[in-house]
């Protein structure tokens, strides 16, 4: 066991969050990772209402007693999201745990401080972590470049950010982008985090509810297979590099893109579909540089027992070792 | 004390390096670096001639009795460089290390190898890695995407780049690049490595043979203030970010930049001239991302003395705390 600010403050035993994954955080790989003794989270909006939210929180509840928690992204979209419904059903769920990412989250503080539920904000920036920690977040998620998704802008590794951010700050911050195992775990540790997020790693597990394809292609991927897209757009996005992914590089490459100069690439792709469908040659779809860490499918319970043991190995039989 | 593989090789008392830096890897540095307990690289070509890299190697003498090497950086040149002759005053010093960069050292390597000359060299890719293992150079030091300087064009964070190649490697690997501190060098040690390498970090020292506006600049400047230019040229140079650099980005952004087209911006910039005279805001010059983590001028023993009491401190305190 490995005791952290964090997994005191969220009563679990293991310092590590899967965190909201849209189409990929659903209630059998939540559960899972519960189930594992680390931290995960439903994405809200992936049901596709504030209704089907309920019922997939009663599905994730029926198969595990261990805390998990909701992700909340907050984001500008063409069609109203009822964010004040779902922050309802999250609120009224009990579960007591949301992770907040995109849009600042300070309009629902209030409701969730007053319905009892610790809120983790994502940020990329470390400005934007301390202004998290100033309007009162219980812990930040800090991105470096390394992710998959969307790293921002700014492009600071983690090995900087991580020590940047957790020297301004006095609430936990959890190290995410980059990390795929104990060593990155015990590194993240080293750097001041309380705790590490794991996307592209948990993917890569029996229950993560997405394609085998798309799983052995995260096996089959080193660290350099992955493309920068929707730069030139400041949406900047890393995913898995394929024919599609280079395209849109390319299309970037020639200046001035718009979203409509691409749309057509990514149309009907974005969103995840290649997650259900494997067909990863075609899609555009969001992987890490951990994917040259990457090596086997396992079960949560099966990485995670890995990853703490190997922890403690890392700092009993090596770092101490080196010390004394 | 931290030991470690690196430590024992070279018969040095701190697990890190300060590898060749252009018109930085002077005598008063290095013998001040030497002095500290860690291990400082002259760089072989700053001086101007091998009968002045002689001269350079006596006077680091004078100022220390401790081990040094030498940064040999080969790359193609308008002007020949005499190699060959340089190799010879390495070998012929009796300092025993060389840290070589650039291209390919294989060509040296048996010259080095009969005259008991240790190889580290320097690369910014696993497979680069792999392949001066295989060659038979006794150590690497692997330039992740945060560093100053030469990253390469994969953009690989040390946080993933370092566990890649530790994993791949036999030999002891030097994590490069972010880091500036105890918490980066015990990240780096957890990752795998056995010591670090801190360039930007031994810029802003006392000892540094630069101008004091250059180190002042890098306590002012945070994370952020960096640029990486000549990408278009695939010679990617992460540089201070002020208004030269930000010119040049703006050139490249615009498509299609040839060194020709930014040659007046950086002509007689290059090369570290700012380090004389102190015109941050002018010339084109080398800095990391881990400006972010200074926030001081100390000595060269000051800040070794502080990384070594703060690095077990974050071991015996901090992880094994965590653990127990």
């Amino acid at each position: 066991m490995i005791k952290t600010r964090f997994t005191e403050m969220f009563g679990v035993e293991v310092p590590i969050t899967c965190g909201g994954m849209t189409r990929v955080g659903k209630a059998e790989l939540i559960a899972a990772v519960a189930n594992a003794g680390a931290l995960g989270f439903l994405t809200a909006l992936t049901p596709g209402s504030p209704e089907l939210l309920v019922k997939e929180i009663k599905k994730t509840r029926d198969l595990t007693d261990k805390p998990f928690g909701i992700n909340l992204t907050i984001l500008p979209t063409i069609n109203p999201v009822p964010y004040d419904e779902y922050r309802r059903v999250i609120i009224e769920s009990g579960l007591g745990i949301v992770e907040t990412a995109g849009n600042n989250p300070q309009p629902h503080l209030p409701a969730f401080k007053a319905g009892g539920v610790k809120v983790i904000h994502k940020c990329v920036t470390a400005r934007h972590a301390v202004k998290a920690e100033s309007i009162g977040v219980d812990c930040v998620s800090i991105d470096g470049f390394e992710c998959a998704g969307h790293p921002g802008e700014e492009d600071i590794g983690g090995l900087v950010l991580f020590p940047v951010t957790t020297a301004r700050l006095k609430i936990p911050v959890i190290a995410s982008g980059g990390i795929a195992d104990a060593r990155g775990l015990v590194a993240a540790l080293a750097l001041g985090c309380e705790g590490a997020n794991m996307g592209t790693r948990f993917m890569a597990t029996k229950e993560a509810p997405i394609h085998q394809k798309v799983k052995e292609a995260l096996v089959a991927n080193d660290e350099r297979a992955t493309d920068m897209i929707f730069r030139t757009m400041h949406n900047s996005s890393r995913v898995a590099r394929n024919a599609i992914s280079q395209q849109v590089v390319e299309i970037e490459r020639r200046g001035g893109a718009k979203f409509e100069d691409v749309r057509e690439l990514v149309a009907g792709t974005r969103g995840g579909k290649v997650y259900d469908t494997g067909d990863t040659d075609y899609g555009i779809w969001s992987a890490g540089q951990t994917q040259g860490l990457i090596h086997d499918i396992p079960t949560c319970m099966e990485l995670m027992t890995r990853i703490m043991t190997e922890a403690q190995q890392i700092i009993r039989d090596r770092l101490d070792k080196m010390v004394a």
